[in-house]
């Protein structure tokens, strides 16, 4: 994913994040969500989580390098992709209870 | 999932391995496989996998273990058995292409 911009790169994480933030510990969880999600600088994430800047920029690293992990294992976010852009196909044909229904069901 | 009975959870473990056995080692799909898949006795693995008996209960245990953890955390076999009932429920509604469609999206 490195051919992304920044904030396409930003967007995939924190979708990402949506999918896998569960299999992560809390301190990973913490420390992504401030960076990614508040937009924290490392300095600011430092001072939080009582560890240093350094020490910060090795757990977004190894975070990200997990949740990478898990796409390409898992592939949650590239079906989900995959199942938006089915149902843009068949709302047109589907009364709205049964597309709602489907909706719901994915 | 302790009340099922032996067969069922057999069931069970094999459907998370579907979904979860690209998290486990290598070592970890293999003995699994050959217990619930190929029904081989600890003995008959202990002599393939080139490990004690004991061995080979203990990375069953945690095998499994991490199954159950993977489950409880992301949910995807529960939510594939939800899936599985509501298409039961519409496929009388829906015309047969789109049905196949949202089988396939699934």
């Amino acid at each position: 994913m490195d051919e992304l911009s920044g904030l396409e790169a930003r967007q995939y994480k924190n979708m990402m994040f949506d999918f896998y933030g569960s299999l992560l510990t809390e301190k990973q969880r913490e420390i992504f969500t401030m960076h990614y999600d508040e937009d924290c600088s490392l300095g600011e994430i430092s001072k939080v989580a009582e560890v240093t800047p350094q020490a910060v920029a090795d757990i977004l690293k190894r975070t990200n390098k997990k949740l990478y992990q898990y796409e390409e294992k898992l592939g949650l976010l590239k079906k989900y992709r995959f199942q938006q852009e089915l149902l843009i196909e068949i709302e047109p044909k589907l009364n709205p209870s049964i597309f709602e229904l489907i909706k719901k069901m994915i």
